[in-house]
């Protein structure tokens, strides 16, 4: 296990006055790279070939392109122009829609020469608010880790987590990791089992390498190992994310989360699910007949990238030519199997009833 | 699809006076390569390395093996010792110490001029042997099939495989693969989601190239997908292998297994485990406490092997340097989510009671 490594607490930040850092995500685990942003095109560029992934991240790097943007021309007709071309960039991030309307919203009333700043001002404030999401929901997600931990009797609590809804999706602490950062940093013994995630491998790319970058204990298994771990009491606890959970608790994940979910129901083990509000869709009631799930590209299935000996970044194919492969994005969990969603206001049951109560403000009338 | 291409109707047979030729797994699927065996050493190489692998061929292997043994000094001491080599060659293999033991038992009261020609004899037998309860255990899994296309009405079947329970793990047929097979050539319109089966990717490179091989329609999906499958009503039933089977009816089967069970069960999907009577081990009751699960190399979970775009064959890493991992081999499925065991005397329900009525000469005492 490396120790933590100097590294940058945010995963996105404004450096300098005309300029943005991300963190290439399509070098990673290999090669650490740091990527300055100066024109609206390199953000654009940086979220379709996805250096920059995930909910949350997305939605920032968003409303920082808008401040490149006013960088670049302030007028009217160019930044709602610019606002297109970012939201059209990953067109089914709710996140990115969300974040260049407001930017717009927030702008075009004002005048033209202060809107660089004031652009500048929103999109630190937009990353500011998605890292007091992150601790709120952390701190919840804490409170469940430290009962574990009792239940565990001095030993180590073994969490397992599927692909990344980490610190590299978000801008610090993420979404599923933040109890795990936050738990670790409190001194709580804790392991984490990362699946490797397949087939874009998020999970042994991005999750075991933040981990790692942070001196947290966790071991890498394949997809299939979830449910024999589970079976021989290796898994205390399950913490995943969510992309879009519905009025009645149903969770849309990355594709094999509700396999996890019954192996964790089989063996009775807690399946937490970290779902930030902004997750929630109260218009949906039934997730497996009502969320469209996205298919994805085949290469994704059929080709494999990683490191050469020679170290090189190279792809492979480990299917042959000739066998037709399907690649579905995301499954749905069902309400039934969720234990828990750990969102900004607490702990609260996966049901109609609970969410309701606990989002008043957000049940359509 | 590619169409069937002219292809060997076994995975290893006899060739000419002194040599056996089998299929070089290793280079699958990217490259279909024959390799002739003349020596008992090559032989034991070819089990070693994997070049033939799968319970049923490993037996037959060895019992070619020690034809070529025979072959090269068939006095007692040298049958004895090739013998021993042959079945150290891959320990845990039942199957491989099952066949060794059976040559040397017909071979040694014999006179040694006569031993030539009764190792090819037995080694033929036992490869026929083999063939034969492929061909017996997938009639009875046709009838599974054609109640499955019944129930479809006239709509493709839809079968779920994991791992590779193939023709390329057994002489003809395979085990999971020959009802499929066997549906397949009467008829019957089928299409096989191929799990590709991480961390070694058995299904991807050896069930789905030889699907292929053979004209059968299929699509590999990632290990991840099955769940998601079922709960749109994509799959019709699942067929799998099994390593070893329990008096109580429990199998352990290729890692990942058990997650598919549990979503075949929450589906009321039907789960059959094709399970010949050489993997039910009378003498276990509790499959989940007393299989002990193999851990393998953990470079199958940080290295892919594949084709590079240059055309050759070469590994790469897909996890960070310094994330542990753990690599078991096999997981165990309950009875009770089993929906029938398909054997060589038909199916058979999951339980002690059906095993032991179907099996009275194999109950201990």
């Amino acid at each position: 296990m490396a120790a933590a490594l100097d590294h940058p607490k945010r995963t996105i930040w404004r450096d300098g006055p005309e300029s943005v850092v991300i963190i290439d995500q399509t070098q990673l685990p290999h090669r650490f790279e740091l990527l300055r942003l100066t024109t609206v095109e390199a953000a654009i560029e940086a979220i379709i070939t996805m250096r920059v992934r995930g909910a949350p991240l997305i939605g920032v790097t968003a409303a920082y392109a808008m401040a490149l943007a006013t960088n670049a021309a302030p007028g009217d007709e160019a930044i709602i122009q610019a606002s297109d071309a970012i939201a059209k960039s990953r067109p089914t991030a709710v996140n990115l829609s969300w974040a260049v309307n407001r930017c717009l919203a927030h702008l075009l009333p004002i005048p033209v020469a202060e809107r660089l700043a004031a652009a500048w001002a929103l999109a630190e404030s937009i990353a500011d608010e998605d890292v007091a999401q992150s601790e709120t929901l952390g701190a919840h997600g804490v409170a469940l880790i430290r009962s574990a931990a009792k239940r565990a009797g001095g030993r180590r609590v073994n969490i397992l987590t599927h692909c990344n809804a980490g610190w590299l999706a978000a801008v610090e602490l993420g979404t599923a990791t933040a109890p795990i950062y936050l738990a670790h940093r409190a001194g709580i013994d804790l392991h984490v089992y990362v699946d490797e995630t397949r087939p874009r491998n998020q999970g042994a790319s991005l999750t075991a390498w933040e981990l790692g970058l942070n001196g947290v204990p966790h071991t890498v298994i394949p997809d299939n190992t979830g449910g024999h771990l589970m079976q021989h009491g290796l898994v205390d606890m399950v913490i995943v994310g969510t992309d879009r959970t519905t009025a009645t608790g149903d969770v849309c994940n990355k594709i094999g989360t509700y396999l996890k979910a019954l192996a964790a129901f089989d063996n009775s083990i807690p399946f937490y699910v970290a779902a930030p509000s902004s997750s929630i869709d109260f218009a949906l009631r039934d997730g497996v007949r009502e969320i469209p799930i996205e298919e994805r590209s085949h290469d994704e299935v059929t080709t494999m990238t990683g490191l050469t000996a020679a170290g090189a970044i190279e792809s492979i194919r480990i299917v042959p030519e000739g066998s037709p492969v399907a690649n579905y994005g995301f499954d749905v969990t069902p309400a039934r199997l969720v234990t828990g969603l750990i969102t900004e206001r607490g702990v609260i049951a996966a049901t109609e009833s609970a969410l309701a109560a606990a989002f008043p403000d957000r049940v359509p009338g």
